[in-house]
């Protein structure tokens, strides 16, 4: 069994078959795995790197069937069942392909250096340190208008990610630096959310994207929804709503827009006859497998499923559930199970944070706001925190944010 | 009153003269102060860089008199009194110059890339990343003389950065990794110390010399003494003891040998026609001036002062030390103090560590080795913490660290 991408989803399918009689080989570029969805907090100061990443060797250290490879997939051959890397090869029986997504300029790449995206380590330091100079720069500047752009934010998409983001670049300009400077008042900063859709937090439910909006304002983050950018370069950007075209001039830009599957799925077409959707995700069966190969299964952020007609959302449930189903899957059919029921998304609710104690919670029958929903928000986020390490530093880091509202890890590095 | 450099000496000087009548401008590259001591374990995966880095702005903030400047200085008008940044000027009354020390190849920069030294907060993920990655190589290579070469480690440098490297990868290699691999044993791994003095931690007493050197040996670690590097190349080193000459094959050398004074040094003979010694260092006044002008001041590791014909050590508490008599200087010669006493260092001991409850301690009259120098160690670098988030942050971790024997922080980033 080969297991290509330490996420969310190869993880929890490596636990599970660490307690099941095959030998197991995990492969990632990457020697640990990150906990993602607190990527923001690196970007935006609170967390260090180190802090929300598990080494994969030490996660899966107890599964003495199981090997950590480091290297990078390049091409796959499904005839002789060969998973071949930039520098060797792997033999497979079962293989499961859990390589993620990246970021999605919708043809507009020249975009990128502009406005980074925020998947890995380095998009997240790269992120803080924009942010943290844009300050400084304003600190310095004389200019007044210089000085106005210098203190522009604008946030392309208004997604779980691009909500988070901005909610902490208010708390940054309005809590965090609000004493660091002297020619500056950080709360002059403007923090610009930009979407498309008529509503922030789409995928929520209308009164929990209104209030999630609300919560925004609080913080000094306008949201400028039915909104779309129509050009990025070093001086500003041009949002169009309608008929109205606008341009905003800033230095920092950030993305949490599109997304697009990673290459894996171009090499699953091209070698397995994957079929994929507009976003390059494999369209699976419904145990996950790739049409016509049994053996080949491709889950999270890779895989595009739909349930009564619903594309199941790229988060980390869908990929850690996907991932425990394969597993399972593998072993029962290991065991003379022909015919093992389809996979099935058990949706416990879905949570988005915006900022100290504020956050919306959709779980169908009840939804929350404000301090509740950040509550649990912060809950369950330490409760999947791979390690115990990670989650007592986590912890002390958190207490001690809140109560001094200050963010420890405001590195600038290179 | 304007201070050039955020380290131990600029700081100290600054929180000083917080209190005082004067305006203060602190000059730095890098918005954040960095705990130089525990560098080290940043560079081994023990702590993360925000861990022990504080933004400077944070540090200062209740200095109401004080402005942080965040900029590159170039050059001096000593004339007119103004300091010269890549993008400006500051004009001054008094000037503290505290930039430090870098690395010194002598004469070899071209193995700069080849063996890093440790510095800066990138130094540390370089080298964090390299020796992680040399595992990762020797787990995936199959012809055995391959592998040993990704398994021998090189440090250069036997003074006390040296051994806490030296050290700290033994402990990577006998009790972090070691069930971590599965075609390798991380235990094989050859770590050597190598030092041109006949003992390790020359400036400490010779007894203390003998049982850090036995302590390295429990952690698996060889001290080469009376040893020279000749060569270095991506395929091994080349050490020289008297007339033998040997060759070590590695991919993994570390640099903790040579160390010069940073450019302001230069900047200074230039300009102000300072006298600077071998390393570039000032040669400054009993009271710690440029010589023939009593207005520019040089503290750290940039200055040379010798007490009792002993040159001072380029570590934290020298600094400090004279951070804090400067400012007060200044301060007493601005109410009229003519001839203040000279700068007299106050020796509290040194202190070099090892590993897990292996340090040793020289407090002239007692000598220290083994749990109660080490936990010495620990006390007094948990107390100089400058800020109490640090504090809590790097005990929680070093507290899980040495239950566990675990390191969290092992990212191999880019």
């Amino acid at each position: 069994m080969v297991i290509i991408g330490g996420g969310f989803g190869g993880l929890y399918a490596a636990k599970v078959l660490g307690k099941a009689p095959v030998a197991v080989t995990l492969i990632d570029r990457r020697n640990f795995h990150l906990f993602q969805p607190l990527l923001y907090q690196v970007a935006t100061g609170a967390l260090s790197p180190g802090e929300i990443a598990s080494p994969l060797r030490v996660v899966l250290q107890k599964n003495r069937n199981t090997e950590v490879l480091l290297g990078e997939v390049t091409d796959l051959d499904v005839v002789n069942r060969r998973v071949i890397l930039r520098d060797g090869e792997v033999g497979y029986d079962d293989l499961i392909i859990a390589t993620g997504a990246t970021h999605h300029y919708f043809g507009n790449d020249q975009w990128e250096p502009l406005a980074p995206g925020l998947k890995t380590v380095e998009d997240a330091t790269e992120i803080r340190s924009r942010i943290l100079a844009a300050f400084e720069q304003a600190e310095r500047e004389h200019d007044l208008q210089k000085r106005r752009a210098w203190l522009n934010f604008v946030i392309v998409g208004g997604g779980p990610t691009g909500v988070e983001l901005a909610g902490a670049l208010g708390e940054i300009a309005n809590d965090t630096l609000r004493h660091d400077f002297r020619h500056i008042d950080p709360r002059e900063a403007q923090i610009l959310l930009v979407e498309g859709e008529s509503r922030v937090l789409p995928t929520f439910p209308p009164d929990l994207s209104a209030k999630a909006e609300k919560q925004l304002v609080e913080l000094g983050v306008r949201a400028r929804t039915g909104t779309r950018v129509t050009a990025i370069d070093g001086e500003g950007v041009t949002v169009q709503s309608g008929e109205v075209s606008e341009r905003i001039p800033t230095h920092t830009v950030l993305w949490a827009a599109g997304v697009r599957a990673s290459r894996m799925g171009k090499v699953l077409e091209e070698r397995a006859g994957a079929p994929l959707d507009r976003a390059g995700r494999v369209l699976v069966e419904p145990d996950l497998s790739v049409p016509g190969h049994p053996e080949i299964f491709v889950i999270g952020d890779l895989a595009n499923l739909s349930e009564a007609g619903k594309q199941l959302p790229g988060v980390a449930p869908v990929a850690m559930q996907e991932g425990r189903y394969v597993a399972k899957l593998v072993a029962k059919r290991a065991a003379g199970d022909k015919r093992p029921a389809p996979f099935h998304y058990f949706n416990k609710g879905n949570l988005a944070t915006v900022g100290r104690n504020k956050a919306v919670a959709d779980f169908g029958w009840l939804h929350l706001a404000g301090f509740l929903a950040w509550f649990t928000w912060v809950f369950v986020h330490l409760m999947y925190l791979v390690e115990f390490e990670n989650r007592m530093l986590v912890l002390t880091e958190w207490v001690y944010n809140y109560i001094t509202r200050n963010r420890g890890a405001r590195l600038i590095t290179k």
